[in-house]
């Protein structure tokens, strides 16, 4: 195992930060580690929001269901999906653009993913820990007048970077036999792989509660799919331009 | 600038590799690798479909529009955004699931495609070469039924792997002014920038082409927003039972 491979493997959300900067210089690098990330038909369809103004970082915490880190954290991004420049782009080209398709939504959504999971592992290759915040999904609207986002742009997810003041445990993953399939999809072994995590997962809370949390893979999800996810997010969508066409 | 920095800024796509297997236990190794991407709420939503079988990487070339590279790499895989495993594992404990829920879209799609830049990470780290292949959501229907997808579970994205037989030169990115901003979306400069940018690739086509490709970003982008992107994929979706709702 390489040391590149051994950082990826050694990945935790970091949720507690030390009082210390981010050299503007390192910080440059993170983003252009993260603008080399493959990108589809070259579109690079992401623009991100440096949150740097107290304020703005205060009221996302709170946008984001109340996450003080959003606010402790040395620097807080908002990675957006952005249709915008390159249809903008074609269209000055002589394009004649539809806007508005799924397809789009997917692009720009990958595109940004992939752009700053480089960002997070340049990051940790320097010493930061990071901690992505989906969270400001919860209020997507609130969050893009905040940072006044246009049309055919909207906020994916946050991440929060700074040198990590807490050493949290490495989080244990679905067995590998789960979630890597040849050739079809066969998931005869599926529940039974899941009961094997579930019991992983149970030691794992055990273990770190002191036998005070008794929950598992399964019990944790519950709340997740019991109400309806983000019930706002599809209208949200259609107002940002991402129409769902 | 640390080793793993660099790495990531000498990302580009490889369409030709050696006839040279990839050893078992380093495959797997770069699958952990994805595992131990940041995952939203645990959820860990999605399975790679890793295509052996030389059917099937013959017909998954031709269904991503003729790219004879996903037949001719050592391996090939389609990462899928899989809702069904964590809604059904929720459900067996007693959770009454909604699905088809946009934002299990979204949470999908972007835990997939953190996980699949760790594994390419992963891999460029041990000196293999990648390719995606978005070129799978030409005919996902046909792709999906081919993997046997079940509901539930739609094909992202594909990637090819393996060792390098070219080394063609990293492609330029956007100016860093252009895509990352501070405390608000100002586009004041975004036309000038592009325009910068446009300029650049001009360059690096014509200086690729010995000057007989005269193009630029935008002119590139136009073809892929004159007509109508991937107009199936709202309803593929919907029968995949992403239901946009």
């Amino acid at each position: 195992m390489n040391p590149t491979i051994e950082l990826l493997k050694s990945h935790r959300s970091i949720r507690k930060f030390k009082d210390q900067q981010i050299p503007r210089e390192l910080f440059e690098e993170l983003i252009r580690a993260g603008q080399s990330a493959a990108t589809s038909s070259h579109v690079q369809a992401y623009t991100v929001i440096h949150v740097v103004n107290p304020e703005s970082r205060a009221r996302l915490a709170e946008l984001a269901g109340g996450q003080p880190y959003v606010e402790s954290a040395s620097d807080f991004l908002v990675f957006c999906a952005d249709m915008k420049r390159s249809t903008e782009a074609a269209e000055r080209s002589g394009a004649d653009v539809t806007r508005g398709m799924t397809e789009q939504l997917l692009v720009a959504s990958v595109d940004v993913a992939l752009m700053a999971q480089n960002v997070v592992i340049a990051a940790e290759s320097a010493g930061l820990g990071i901690c992505y915040i989906g969270g400001i999904r919860n209020n997507p609207q609130e969050v893009s007048e905040l940072l006044k986002l246009p049309e055919h742009v909207y906020p994916v997810f946050g991440l929060c970077l700074g040198y990590p003041d807490q050493n949290p445990e490495v989080k244990p993953r679905l067995p590998l036999a789960s979630i890597l399939k040849q050739d079809v999809y066969d998931d005869s072994s599926d529940e039974a792989l899941v009961a094997e995590f579930d019991d992983t997962m149970a030691r794992y809370y055990r273990e770190r509660t002191g036998g005070n949390k008794s929950t598992n893979w399964s019990e944790q999800l519950k709340p997740l799919f019991t109400s309806k996810l983000r019930a706002h997010m599809k209208e949200f969508l259609n107002k940002r331009g991402f129409g769902l066409k």
